[in-house]
């Protein structure tokens, strides 16, 4: 083979966020990649397509989490669709379409294993359904309620930031479980979503009204799971409508990432002695094993029509960092993508 | 049997108490009790010792709780000793020392059976032990670490309000169990307690050290464990220093009982997604199938002079009230208790 190298575009993390993230964060940068020269098991891959989360956020950021921090100068970690374009490994045929934990530059190289390695999407998933409907979000949706909240069909279920990319997909779960299901959602169009489209037996619009007046006349006898995807006030209201033995699965806390300084927490911790209630937080990675039955899970029901998924697609490379900020607006609509060309 | 009745002594809850509990939210009443004509299966009791408990504060609240709100105008509910004075009930002869969830008077015709009914006291076990050392703070102390926190040999332990009736048999029972422990209490004194006569690893004094600190120090990698009694800005530093998986036990929330206003919040929930944290409240009453094993164990600790106990006994009648507030108070320097006479 030849040696060849072409323009690798990348976008790198200028500089840690503080507070508000802003387009200054991030730079953009040219380094090479080797378009040859693969060592044995190795995959060259070319992005299709970019999916945006808000724990990508916290990633940013520089204290012990779940993952190691990210690297000043380095191109920034998020999930993609990409298509193989040289490989030595027969698991990855060139001309295949892969979807993993990648990083926002045109190309890479994978010489990864394990858990962590990119996986093949099947026949007749697109990369906007890869990284969407069947995406990280909704596996963590499912596995939210499903392992750690134990849903059952005789909940009554309130799922928090209930229009987005996790948060619909939680609804429609519990829906299709058969639970009695409650989304809190900004703004009048997205809590019709949440009834219309996706099943909810009532929506909660908590830019204009009274979230706590709200829950006690849709759950006089309290919620039995709550799925939270927002954490301070509306944590707070959901603790004090909490079920006697009721289940918090703490997803994400959206309201705080992009504070420097902390919110007010909830006042009223000590409901859950009085209602002997569990809070939860969890991440997807520590339920891998869960993954597979996820995903079929997913793909029955999106096969059967049964999945409304919105998503939000963006075109262009150098348009990515200005995307990522779309999910801290209010201008998403939906699960945000992005297409590379 | 003849017909006579006797002044029963009561102390009455006079009113809610709004905020800090006072001696006016109380009244003494005489009632009379009767004697004889006890029907069949019933017993009368005297009272010789109270015991109190913060939650008793809570009861007083006329909110939805594990216990209905106590009625304004009845003797305020609370865990006595009492001795057998006439019985038709062969399970409790006469003579018989009986504990049990009573209320603040001096005579009571017992009827009831089943979970909630008193409990003989053992030969060889005086009131006080029965109250204290071998009662309900610490058989919550029991459940809590091991039933619902799961304690393991190899947890680092934290436990707020250490010095305290729960707090200072959890400490001990994490000790014998072969944890490491770190408790948190008020005043050089208390904390000398905590590490010479508890077993503690190590003592944080709240009034006078900086608690995030000091736990960084004790734990750099973090609690497994922690039981907090106490709530507020002491669980937020626990949750600050919470280990990956770890647990939290909530058994009281102490810093708020007497609030008018809720206190703020942790402000830190979020961490319990990064670190996968639980946060579990919970009552003894839920967990009565756990008591014979904890007082069983707590018995033969008791024998061996393992345990090591501090009681605070008031005396009389008369100063019920002022008793129980001494709960709220850095008076107290021990469990409390009163003997009646």
């Amino acid at each position: 083979m030849s040696v060849a190298e072409r323009v690798n575009r990348q976008w790198v993390l200028a500089r840690r966020p503080q507070g508000q993230v802003r387009l200054e964060d991030f730079a953009r940068r040219d380094a090479s990649v080797p378009v040859a020269d693969l060592a044995a098991g190795e995959v060259l891959v070319r992005m299709m397509m970019f999916g945006f989360d808000p724990a990508q956020r916290g990633w940013m950021d520089d204290r012990p989490s779940y993952m190691p921090p990210m690297a000043i100068g380095e191109s920034v970690r998020g999930s993609a669709a990409a298509r193989v374009v040289a490989s030595t490994n027969p698991a990855y045929p060139e001309g295949a379409l892969v979807r993993g934990l990648f990083s926002w530059q045109e190309y890479a190289v994978v010489a990864r294993a394990g858990e962590a390695a990119p996986v093949l999407i099947p026949e007749g998933v697109t990369p906007e359904e890869a990284l969407g409907v069947l995406g990280g979000a909704s596996l963590t949706a499912w596995v939210g309620l499903k392992t750690v909240g134990r849903l059952g069909a005789d909940d009554t279920v309130l799922i928090s930031g209930a229009a987005g990319a996790v948060g619909s997909l939680a609804v429609q779960i519990a829906h299709l479980n058969g639970a009695r299901v409650i989304g809190i959602a900004g703004g009048p169009e997205k809590c019709r979503w949440l009834v219309e489209d996706y099943g909810a037996d009532a929506a909660i619009d908590y830019r204009h009204e009274d979230v706590a007046a709200r829950l006690a006349a849709l759950a006089p006898d309290g919620i039995d799971l709550f799925f939270d995807n927002v954490g301070g006030e509306t944590l707070e209201a959901g603790i004090a409508h909490i079920a006697r033995f009721g289940r918090i699965v703490l997803c994400g806390a959206i309201s705080g990432y992009n504070d420097a300084e902390p919110v007010a927490g909830p006042r009223n911790l000590a409901r859950l002695i009085a209602q002997r209630a569990e809070m939860r937080g969890f991440i997807l990675l520590d339920h891998l094993d869960q993954v597979p039955a996820a995903r079929a899970a997913l793909e029955t029901w999106l096969r059967d029509g049964q999945l409304r998924y919105r998503t939000d697609v963006q075109q262009g490379f150098e348009a990515i960092p200005a995307t990522f900020l779309r999910l801290f607006s209010s201008a998403s609509q939906g699960k945000q993508l992005l297409r590379i060309e």
